[in-house]
């Protein structure tokens, strides 16, 4: 079994958050899944100092960073076909939400990516199952917007310990057609209709080992569905 | 139990191998230790485009790449003394035998950063343990030479598949001190007079769910010696 796992730089605040990334690569393996790794030959939208928080010069691109995580071995976006893949993990980490889509800076008026959102659709519409982690299920929010299917997820729980204002995304996949719901640090949330698996991870308070294990849960569930 | 792990960067080629990194970060946290993360607030030696394998500009510093490992939490290792920690894990990654000492340039006769030799030397004569991972021993090996102390240590197993010349990297630490042991992957070799624990990780072919078996298990000793 093919999984792509489509990442979006290195490092939280500008890629791919790497815990995550790491956590799905072990979790594919374990599961006896291939991983193939995937990333858009695109700039980063910006640099940032991990450690000052500030943005920094030159600018990256998204590809040949992602490929720190890979271990060089990697894939242009452009390259794989949905026909290539029996399933796709989406990482979290801003730059889901700013090199794959827009969100970061326009909620849910951003841009998608033109051949992630592709790709999305076209797993949906073969129904290939789809593991959206932390901030990503926006990027499923946006690509499946335009087809006017109704997909529930989750980006963490209102009543939980988190850094960020999970009823504010909530809101904002609720306005582009999704239905959101709250879910637990390590826990899923399901749409068996469309095959889209959810889970919180460092949306919320979390520690490197509750990231595996939530991890673990979407990508056993996946690898079910991809079977 | 406050467990130092010393990064040097983010990215096999280059800095730490992020899939040992962040294994460590997980195993510690399952054995209820507190990962502190640290890394020298250097320029790295030089820095790999890891899609294409090549050298590229600009230069990028220790410290700041080695922060996306950590999410931003890390500490400079000027700061950070001896007393302050139970216990270190070295990753491997390039970044170990390129900016943490010159290894992979100069092999035995390289250089050694004058900030790392000292914490091991000192976390050495304070009896607290020290796992070095994949090609960090070499790092370990280099600080230890001064002092005279016969460590046994293993990078892996001649007889097995490795991407790497396993007998080269031996030879190179028996002729600075260290006693060399084969040691398959998964598995540790344990220095109990040194409280030294060596795990081949990446220096052997390998599969990220068995990295973090093996991590798995030399923290499990670590945390068992630093308590």
């Amino acid at each position: 079994m093919k999984i792509g796992v489509l990442l979006s730089g290195c490092g939280v605040f500008d890629g791919s958050e790497i815990q995550e990334a790491v956590s799905v690569l072990i979790a594919l393996d374990e599961l006896g899944a291939e991983a193939l790794c995937l990333a858009p030959d695109i700039q980063q939208h910006h640099v940032m100092n991990h450690l000052k928080g500030e943005e920094m010069d030159p600018p990256r691109n998204v590809l040949t960073e992602s490929a720190r995580i890979a271990r060089g071995n990697i894939h242009s976006l452009a390259e794989i076909k949905s026909g290539d893949l029996d399933g796709l993990v989406i990482p979290g980490g801003f730059g889901a939400a700013k090199n794959l889509c827009t969100w970061a800076f326009d909620g849910p008026e951003a841009d998608i990516d033109r051949q992630v959102a592709t790709l999305i659709q076209e797993l949906v519409t073969q129904h290939k199952p789809i593991a959206a982690l932390c901030v990503a299920p926006v990027v499923v929010a946006k690509a499946l917007e335009a087809t006017g299917q109704k997909v529930s997820m989750t980006l963490g729980t209102t009543e939980g310990k988190s850094p960020y204002d999970i009823s504010g995304f909530h809101g904002g996949i609720e306005r582009i057609g999704a239905t959101a719901v709250n879910c637990e640090l390590g826990d899923i949330v399901l749409d068996e209709t469309h095959r889209i698996i959810t889970s919180p991870c460092y949306m919320m308070e979390a520690r490197p080992a509750a990231i595996l294990q939530g991890v673990r849960k979407a990508c056993a569930q996946l690898v079910e569905w991809g079977g």
